[in-house]
Parts: C-alpha cells; structure tokens; sequence
C-alpha cells in the first residue's frame, strides 16, 4: 500500500455563497493530491502525458461530512491500495487544520495511449516506482 | 417518478489540455440541472434559501463514459425516483448532440435549516409540487 | 459597428462567500458572450479553431460597479466598433434583471495560425460575416 | 513600496483545450498573490473578513504576453507602490520556471465595512503592518 499526505489552501474562489467550499471544487483537490502524490514517488504527470499517456478519470464518489471553510489548511490523505493494471484507483481522505474528517472520496482512472486512444497498461516506470510499497508482506 | 430535461452548452473555460470537459466540471453541470428542473416544477432553489433552508449536497458519484468536448450542446435527463424526506435523491444522464450516453451520476442533498444548522424535512410547497409525479400507480 | 446581446444565468458554482459572482468568473460570461455574437452572426468559433485559427485573449479589463447575485439572469450587451485585422477587439457591459449596469469590460484578441504560432489575418469568412454592421456609413 | 513573491503550480484544472492556462484563471492566481502577500505581511485577509471588512475588487486588468502551461511553477511578484486609503492597489507579475515574464496585471480593491456597506478607511492594523516599507525615502 502506498499512502502520502498533501496539503491545499482553499481559496477564495473556491468557495459559495453557502460560505463553504463548492462540492465541485473538491475534484480539483483531488487532481492535485493524485499529481503530487505521483510526485513525491519521483514520477511526472506531465512527463507521462508528454510520453503519449492519457490518465482520463472513469469514476469519482465523494461523501461530504462537514464543510471545508475559506483559508483552511486541509491536508489530504492519498493512498493507493493496489498495484495499477490498466486502471488505477485512488482513496482520499480531507482533514481541516483541527483534524477533522471533512470528505472521503475515490477516483479510479484508466491509463490510455493517446496515439490509438485504447487503455493501456500501466507504465513500466510508474510500477516500479510504486513496487517497494507492496512488498512488506511477501 | 419526476424526470425532466436541460441543455447546456459546454464553455471553453470548462475544457482541460486534454480537449474534454474537466472531469470536475460536471459537478456544475448537475447543480445547474438540478436548479433548472426545480424551476420546471415552479419552485426557485433561490427563494428556498431565502425562505432559511439550504440544500447541501451529502454526496455525489460520477462515471465518464465518454468525453464531453468544447461548444457540445448537452442534454442532461434529471431525475427524482422517491419523494424527498429530509434527503433528496437525483439521477442524472449526461448525452450529446449525437445522443451518445457520456456520463452518468446521481447526488444526495439534505435540507438544512440555516438558523439551527440542523436538518429538516422538505418544506411543504417542494412537496406538493413534487406530489402529482409519484400518484400513478394508486 | 456590430452589436449584440446574450443572457447568462449565475450559477452557485459562480458564487463566492461574499454572496456575489467572484471577480475571476466574469471573464467567462465574456468568452460566452464572445462566442454567442459570432454564433449570431453565423459564426462557429469552434468551427474557426478546427480549421486552424485560435484566438487567445492578449489583453482584459474589467470594471466591477455592482455585484451580480446567484440566479441573476444577465444580460451581457457585446459590442464590435471596428474591422478586426490581426487582433479583435471586444466591448462589454453586463446588466442585471433590474437593468442595473454591473460591469464593463474589454478584451484584445489576437488571430493565430495554429500551425505557425504566429499572428494572421481574420480569416475572410469572418470578415464578410462583420462587413454589413460597418457599411452604413458610407 | 512593498514588494513579494509567491509560487503556485498550475493544476490540470486550470488549463484549456489550447493546452494553456485559461485567461479566467489568472484573477484567481492573483487572489492566492494577494492573500499570501498580507500574510507575509502578518495580516490575514479571513481575519479582516471576520472583522466586518470586505474588500472586493473594483476593477481588474491583465496582458497575457505568454501562456501558462500545466504544471508550471509559477513566481508571481506582488507589488503594492502607494499606502492604501479606501483603495488599496496591487500590481503583478506572473513568471515561469524559466523566468520568462508571462503576465502583468493589476488590481483595484476597497475597504467596506459590512455593516452599512459603504466604503471605509484601511484598517489601522493593516496600516501599521506595511509603514515600514514606506519609510525609506524619508
């Protein structure tokens, strides 16, 4: 299992009149948290896509348990419980600054060649970036 | 069982590099038919905020057949299967101008009460707007 | 001179915890505004994009008078004063249901071979569609 | 003067079909640039907000020289040049990794005092937080 921590800052424009954040703003919360949990295993979004690699997401769920407010500091919890095939699937969890649960979400997303437009397996240096975090049980 | 139809044309703000709409977007795609299909019944998801209660969504789930892309005029067919508690339950079905299903998701919202923050039944006038759809299988 | 006039209605997403359209949305409501006077004048900038042309904005201001609300149903008065030639110049100014005057804004674009990255021509099509607005004069 | 630099990544999210950072989405970035100068400054603009001080933006203008890209890291320099009164005025600069000035823009904002929704005097700690860097020329 593979699991890191992100932090965001909502912003202003993130937020409603409701005086919370906008239940679609948490997608992007999302992007972001996957993005830079790719990076701290040392791999690029960016670099995959510009190797041909599309990363689409096929399904979102989102629970919303309390609302995420102006200026929080949330942290983000990634975690990755299976190794990728052609599809990978992500779990989130949000926190504001007191440690609250605010929302748990999950995304599964299918990697794609972008020259023939059909998924794709996983690429070789993504698994073997991910491959130490799933041994500790053999 | 209540079901209507909008349209909505996809801006280039809502567009990624990728040349879809950003998986994110749906989301406002969803409140603008959710509000539009209220208007249809005669009720205004304003006035109903302005009466005290709000309608915060519980949860959401969204899976992206297919992409939608720039200046598509979408069709989205909303539906309300049970008459609302203190929970409202919607279906959504996202197609294109060539009628290609592209997505499909459904959202749970609970009617609070602003004053006490707590929830509340549906107020009587969503109700009875909503009766008519659910008597014709007495 | 070519005038025309299209309405938007505010979304919740649109809303900031202030309770007003946050000031980063209004340049949306001008790329839609933007779009729907071409679209009027038999113009697809679709169209215009897959046939080779982009047309990014170079230059934006806006003036914030009055604040729009949620479920305001704007109405955006989109004004052309001159030929375009490499770039195109847009005026306008939003009103709301009370036809109060909420904001006046401009926009440069420039016309993009997409092929070269560089500066062209509006294409003749779109000058032949504009020609008629900018004869009366004569 | 008081000048100071903050960093945002671009998100997937902001980005679109011209594979460019959407022209709507800089006033956000601005945004960020705003809130974090005044925390840098010691201030927090949700504390102001909290104390019955809004202050939206009154008028907005932006030159896009060159595109944003995804992931890029933006710099973007904030420059406030005078001592605000009922105004406050900031300026920007956006620049990429490669130090590449990519836009320059710059920001009316007034203080309003929530209560009777009128125009009101900077308050007196905000004042003291940036004397200091106005005191040079003496």
């Amino acid at each position: 299992m593979f699991s890191t921590e992100i932090q965001i800052r909502v912003r202003y424009a993130e937020t409603d009149q409701m005086g919370y954040v906008y239940y679609g703003n948490y997608a992007t919360y999302f992007e972001v948290a996957r993005v830079e949990s790719l990076r701290n295993l040392g791999m690029s979004y960016k670099a995959l896509e510009e190797s041909g690699i599309m990363l689409p997401v096929l399904e979102y769920k989102c629970k919303y348990l309390k609302p995420a407010k102006y200026d929080d500091l949330l942290r983000i919890k990634v975690v990755i419980k299976s190794i990728p095939t052609v599809r990978i699937y992500f779990e989130y969890e949000v926190y504001n600054d007191a440690n609250e649960l605010l929302s748990v979400a999950d995304t599964t997303l299918v990697f794609i060649n972008a020259k023939t437009m059909r998924p794709c397996a996983a690429p070789a240096l993504f698994l073997s970036s991910l491959e130490k975090y799933f041994k500790h049980n053999q």
